[in-house]
């Protein structure tokens, strides 16, 4: 099961460049069920790496949207009525047609309600989940969730959970921290670099978790190394934007404009990656 | 019918003149029944040249306030429940107070439910609409419609769509694009200009078509120049803030900085004009 | 029942260096039921000055959130059901928790709707009201309401309104204006700087409301206090930001940057405060 190149470096970090430029080429359309706070610099953060954004989030259209959509990422941030029902609908259709779909479970375990919520949409076949230590722990069952949408769990931390969440689900899980994570529950890619400063923006996490389901939308790799792809980009792109910053209101601007000028070169970055096998179903490394 | 001043780049360009001195010296009061993508930017615009924003997008308010306001934006952006009551209720009131209010049909065509909204507003004697050309096309039942708040099609390619849509109502139709478009149904001035940045932040044409409504909600002039100011004013504030821009990052708030700078007399450009006279009923030019 | 420290403008300077210096050591979580306009904003705002921000604005999940959060802020600027019942929940929460809460009366007077419900939301035992002259002219009864956001009087013939508020609940208010005026009923503070560009950016006065509610989240001082010290900090904050910007689009990243920088020293000014001291029942001063 476990693909020999996903012990390599190079591979992911070769497939970085192969997403950004499918992205520059071919515009994934990328649905969005997002909350109120990210809406703008979701789509500000789409258009600038060169994806195309649309937020359809009423349950009359939600669905035909995600037919016809490269993908859909569900956030729930502000997890509306009318929010909860598109988000079913679109699932539903993105799984009928083959539609990759990003779960985001924002400040779930804190909150009974939305956590029920996310249950729920683990259900309907996804391809990838972002999220920060403690949203990955409450998501698997195994922790007691964060307060709102601060981490209080590093990463690694996270580790375990993130293992057994891929393999019930057979899907991508990432975890956002000072080093992010990402595993298909073979293989764990830990990607260095990012900057502090994304921690004091707000939705910086809701715009990675959208540039996650454009990597997807391209196609142009694995899911696993299209979900590496997006935190590679975001992490690069956060790099250079700090170099033009002077603070967290600087920073924002910034960031757009790194990811409309960073390069497929630039992000093939394989010494920010690390990789190590998942602990197995018995313990073993 | 055919006013022969409406043949004039002079005419239109001495208008936004006008108007922007008219905006900054009244400051309108414009309600916005919008996206949720583009509620700030927009409110920043509408501050930025001199114009006051409101949100008021309830049912139980929206239409007390039509009464008030100097004009309404109607934007079908997230065509939330709530939205469309407050819609119907505020076009309504609109219409029997004689507040000018402009409609952007944001992304119809591709998703039948909006675009049946759309029609239904389309019924109430609206003063603009503002588009891109499929847009354009879908509102006037000639086209598919493009995918999301893309234009799939040219903005010359609606011309005909925005001529009978523009007699059929009535009303100014101003049709986004490399070029814009505006007509009266008699007469088409198509707008040189801009930039390209412009397609690479969200809700630029959502933040436009309120720009329409300020410039209407003056009555320094008729609906036609009013309608074909605000596509200079902004088409001019455009070119000067790429001018301060190193990416679609910063080029939204070097946008809102031109907008609050730029002069009567820089936005006073007859060279950006084209006028043409509409094709006929009989297809004669 | 008056302090006499409530005389002494360095006894508010230093509370101001106080309660900033605790926001940035205790990163309160401050809960926002918000506008749409205001979301992004003011979550920034609270991050770049050191806070927490969360946006948990519905009702089944407002309620537990008010419990466990630092403080909360109700702000009318854009009224769904959803809000309204969400706000009802968690004030009822908030104040059997004992979470301090404010409340932000956008644009009621001239809206009845949201006027009555202001009035009922005033009887949950609030920690501070924070409007323009209008809005606290109308929460007390004495006054007509402006026209949206806009304030049509100045804050201090809003004096006599915010005195009365300020004994019949128990609060402190605080009138937004050229000059800034916070009262508990006994003592008025008159906070001077800031910087006109605040009028020209959206939601100024709503992220001011949220940095309100983390001065009264920190526990660092009294109430009176800690909400001197918010207009304090955000006045410091914009007449250092002005320094950096060339117009309103770049005074927003500029004020999060100076939000973020600004030092407890820095804004210990008493030279920016005037005391005086409330008119009495009877009339004298």
């Amino acid at each position: 099961m476990d693909d020999p190149r996903n012990q390599d470096p190079r591979h992911f970090a070769t497939g970085a460049a192969t997403v950004l430029a499918a992205i520059r080429r071919e515009s994934p359309l990328v649905q969005n069920i997002t909350n109120t706070v990210a809406t703008n610099f979701t789509a500000n953060t789409l258009l600038a790496v060169g994806a195309a954004p649309a937020m359809v989030d009423i349950a009359e259209e939600s669905g035909i949207f995600a037919e016809a959509a490269s993908a859909l990422l569900v956030n729930l941030g502000t997890l509306s009525n009318q929010q909860r029902n598109a988000a079913r609908v679109a699932v539903t259709a993105a799984g009928q047609a083959g539609t990759p779909w990003v779960l985001d479970p924002v400040a779930i375990g804190a909150l009974p309600f939305r956590t029920e919520f996310a249950a729920e949409l683990l259900q309907s076949g996804l391809s990838a989940v972002r999220g920060n230590a403690s949203e990955i722990m409450a998501l698997a069952g195994t922790g007691p969730g964060g307060r709102g949408v601060d981490s209080t769990a590093q990463s690694d931390s996270a580790a375990d959970a993130a293992t057994d969440l891929a393999r019930a689900h057979h899907t991508i899980v990432a975890v956002s921290g000072e080093q992010d994570l990402i595993t298909d529950g073979q293989s764990a890619v830990y990607v260095s670099g990012g900057h502090p400063m994304l921690t004091r923006i707000t939705a910086s996490g809701c715009a990675l978790g959208s540039l996650v389901a454009a990597a997807l939308g391209t196609e142009a790799t694995g899911s696993f190394e299209a979900v590496v792809a997006a935190h590679l980009i975001y992490g690069v792109a956060a790099e250079r934007a700090a170099e033009h910053a002077t603070g967290p209101g600087t920073f924002v601007p910034a960031l757009l404009d790194a990811l409309a000028t960073v390069t497929p070169e630039q992000v093939m970055t394989p010494d920010r990656l690390r990789i190590v096998r998942a602990a197995t179903a018995d313990g073993q490394a």
